[in-house]
């Protein structure tokens, strides 16, 4: 059995969702024109849906999450900036060196709770004003946090952070690629949470199962920075309306529905835990992703993740031990009800007939 | 009368193109997957039809032709290299400066006869291996020019100049925005055209009619090299396939019909050199642009494309003098027959009304 | 008192030494020309000379260690790729995010006892080939080290860390700013230290005692790139051999006696581990560098620093609570013997009339 | 007979001059700092020496013009800018592509005399505000012209352009790496010169005869980020007032005479002038650069430059046919009349034994 089965349950990303019949009548629908001199009509309408929505001043739809990343990244820094970032944060880690490269910007990596910052993990690591020094500019923070295990700031915490940044004369901004999932489970709204940004990517291709399309909100000369930042990308595009057009589809129709995901996640979490041989709190699955441990006498998370395709369930590695099951939009409860299973059954067949990478699917040496 | 009436003829660019039905019921009837991970099955379909069609190795699917053209030059360059492109080369003027800030890129500007390049205006032109001067490392060609007039390459001219740069050291890369509108002026096949080349940008949101979408076309190795590159800028995307559907309706269906651009064009200039106060060789309307100048007594471009905005025809200004039509996939026989009444009724009505800016579009000071 | 009195006992750092009549002598015999060109007899001299003590092929003059550290990095790395440091490396903090600026280069920042690595710490540090990722490109290293304490490596654990680079695929470059204090400490000659290397770095302006001037040290391939980085940076000199001049001078003269101040600082270590109020185990104490803490009920490291600037002592802070005290070339030990009544005179007097910072000299927020 | 000898006339370059014994004694005697640390005298006693003189409000001392350049450069621009300068200019051609790897900034090369620009050289160049293009930020010029053929900006000509380049909102640099050239033939002060520019560059190792040394003049707002530009890119030195001295000492000595080097210059020109095989206007001889041509039946300039070496003059290439001889401290009245003999038996013995590249000492393909 491979990936590319219908009956396989596709586990490994919420970007694998794809668009539902609705979403793509929307698409050609829609009403279209020159998104890059700001003619279509339908970006046009997204980006100040957004705008509404997160109580900002200006919105630019960008091509993926990245992209908008790099340009949050650009607009408010120049290059011998710093940034400070979790050490597990996507834009320092999984998005190819992408700030020295496109803008000068070291990333100054700091440890702190599953993927999330305290003051107390930032007090210090400002740079004093010397010559010798990296110039300490943004604070970034991701929002859940993926590779910290899909967590949530609470509030009270992300609002603290981000005054300090404030009060020290950083900016700060957000890798929001989940951030609708952290409002469901948070039971915030969007502008609560992004009241202590300057900037805010968004990503429709993860929770909101858009097949493409994200945006960057804040405030007007960031914006107006962005949109420079995104023709250099290449990110400027003609008629793309057309993928907007599924962007609002899924604003207006998939967000509160993240809580089905949410609790087919708390579901798995929970199964998981009953297994010999898998490590997990179920308590710590808060969102959409349900980070386990496979034991080390059993094998390693490469191999499982081996040796559950042969069962019919997509669930990658993140780390040696560790695995990431996603669950999203095209992910039903009875699919995930055959996942523990599926599991079980992968375990007891042994791992060792499959050849892992010791180190994990990220790393060698 | 504005831009977004219905019965406005937007001549302004051929990326003014709207999606057709049958190229829509294409979109959404794709077969779709994560393209990020290369399991897109329809962006896979198009990057084998591409490297068939024009004859190499490799290709990868990006958002748009400034993104393609940067993978490109990114593919061959290292900072402190330079390039040598005609002064009107969209990658030297059009793209914001992304040679220098994405790759350490020097663009050596020459010039040459309407757009184009031939060995004598390059002879010379390769610096010294000395550790003062930049490394000339590619040679960049634009078919069909667009500031130049909408001119193609004829076959031995390219060819000769791709020889000599590679006799010389040098890598070749095309930009290829509107190549097809080139093999279709010229008789020409595209894999004659991109034989000389190392690597090839096409862009499928101009002639061809789609809403967005380019392709990198060249060795494995430039292309897996490019890869990184799209990723870091933010070009990689997810279920891709819903626009790379429509580049493959496109590729099947609307390259001959740019022949009907090209005779419109021409009509249009004849038309267009019967009018007092407008200069036109139509000569030199080779293919779906139409370069034409307005009498400086007259008043300026700028003020030519105002007037004409009323009398419900877009077209843009490219200099102080210059204006410039382009005919298209949205633009019927019809719609062109009704252009020269209203440069005559522009002219008439005097442009002294319009302010202009003396400079032109793209320049002041 | 101040920093400029002659009585003033500089411990700040190795880099306040000034040239001796002889070495000043030296420079102004030297035979000259242009080193643009390799017309600098002198320069030239040099580079033959650190070749050979070095037992590499070849060598370039650099006005700074941060510029050939730089030109070092840039020598192996592209934009995107990633080096392997400790936190504490000079590269990666002092050297004003150069990586990022002039080469694309992030720094992946580890952690390892008293600023060195072990195999240990470097173990699944290097990233997997992955678009996602950066590529981990180099292993630098910092011996002896600065912010880590003035310890010098063992031959072995280095040895042992560049062997895994290689098999790894990784490149090696040692910043050897202080080198020298590591062969006389560690009894290892320059051929030993340096086999494992790729690049090497070295500063005459710190124990050497010369007024400027490093020198990047490698293979013929390395070395021929970092003299374009070198002419890029601004670093290509004219008449480099009246500096040059004073580079051999100190290698012929200033190496040995380097045991000197490697003595003097024990026996200051030895002195301060007696004071209350002052935390320093004297065997960490290896080279010329003496780290201590003065106890926090006391005051911080900037508080004690401006006592001791009163008492004639330059001392600097080095983070909240510890301070750094260098010996060199100008401080006899009859000045190190007044350090410690100094230091007692400080404390008893009270730290609290200094306003400090609470974070440190190079870090705030 | 090499350039090594003795004898040797080496007009190749005015940065061949060697330090005299009293620039060495000033040397010597110099009182040193840590000029890192801000606390070099003799560095700035120059640094306030020149502010003085240029009636500017700061300065930095750097080691070479291009760092000096780089640095006034990457002071007035952001990535995505663009630079207006003469397509001769040493900051676009000499520097080794450093605004683009350095600043991420674009050349845009313009035409005009003699290596100068007009304001009607200049009208339209700067680029409107719109993604698609570079921001125009920076005007540069060089005074005197090097590869222009030595000449002075007349005070009206550069007034002119600073002024209309500050009304459209753009910075002035000038490259005044023989700027005491252009003072001394124009009659001029060094306030009159610098007073329409933004940032100066000044060498001290051409004309003025010192083994290095430039410095970078401006606002205090310009050279504070300059000097963080210095650290960066490994220019800031310790006790580098050594150096400084030597510059001091040209400042006091060395001015006045450069009208000999002027006089030998024309001088030397208006022989050439004589001698069938060679053209040139002596006229066009004003500082100490004197530009002259080989008639291409007997030779390219690289065999004329190799055959006078073998008569004991050195005469550098700097084209196909043009050569520039450079008069200097280091070269007497008497010396300069040895060399229209050396010419004229360099042509007699024919230069067809020579080995030249067509295209000059610069350029190949």
């Amino acid at each position: 059995m491979d990936s590319d089965s219908s009956s396989f349950i596709d586990l490994r990303s919420d970007t694998k969702t794809k668009p539902t019949p609705e979403m793509l009548q929307a698409m050609i629908s829609a009403e279209l024109g020159d998104d890059m001199n700001g003619e279509d009509p339908t970006v046009n309408r997204l980006e100040a849906m957004i705008c509404d929505l997160l109580g900002k001043e200006a919105a630019v739809f960008a091509c993926s999450g990245t992209q908008s990343n790099q340009m949050g990244l650009r607009a408010h820094c120049l290059p011998g900036d710093e940034l400070l970032i979790h050490e597990l944060g996507h834009i320092a880690i999984f998005e190819g060196g992408a700030p020295a490269i496109l803008s000068g910007v070291s990333c100054r990596t700091l440890t702190g709770e599953r993927g999330m910052l305290t003051v107390e993990d930032l007090r210090g690591k400002i740079r004093a004003n010397d010559q010798h020094l990296t110039r300490t500019r943004l604070l970034c923070v991701e929002n859940t946090t993926n590779a910290g295990g899909g967590h949530y700031y609470p509030l009270d915490q992300l609002t603290d952070i981000c005054n300090w940044a404030h009060e020290n004369g950083l900016k700060t901004h957000m890798d929001g690629a989940r951030i609708f999932n952290a409002c469901v489970a948070g039971g915030y709204t969007m502008k609560e949470i992004c009241a202590p940004l300057d900037t805010i990517s968004i990503c429709f291709s993860k929770g909101l199962g858009c097949p493409m399309g994200s945006i960057l909100v804040g405030s007007q000369e960031a914006i107006t920075h962005a949109r420079r930042s995104r023709k250099i990308f290449g990110g400027a595009l003609r008629q793309a309306g057309i993928v907007a057009a599924a962007c609002i589809y899924a604003l207006e129709n998939n967000i509160e529905r993240l809580q089905e995901d949410h609790d087919n996640a708390r579901f798995l979490a929970e199964q998981l835990a009953e297994i010999e041989g898998i490590s997990i709190n179920p308590e710590h699955t808060e969102t959409n992703l349900v980070f386990f441990d496979v034991h080390p006498e059993r094998g390693n998370a490469m191999q499982l993740s081996a040796a559950l395709k042969k069962e019919g369930v997509g669930i990658g590695a993140m780390g040696n031990s560790t695995l990431r099951a996603c669950t999203h939009l095209d992910i039903s409860r009875a699919q995930i009800e055959q996942v523990p299973a599926a599991v079980r059954a992968a375990l007891k067949a042994g791992l060792d007939q499959y050849q892992g990478i010791a180190t994990g699917p990220y790393a060698r040496g």
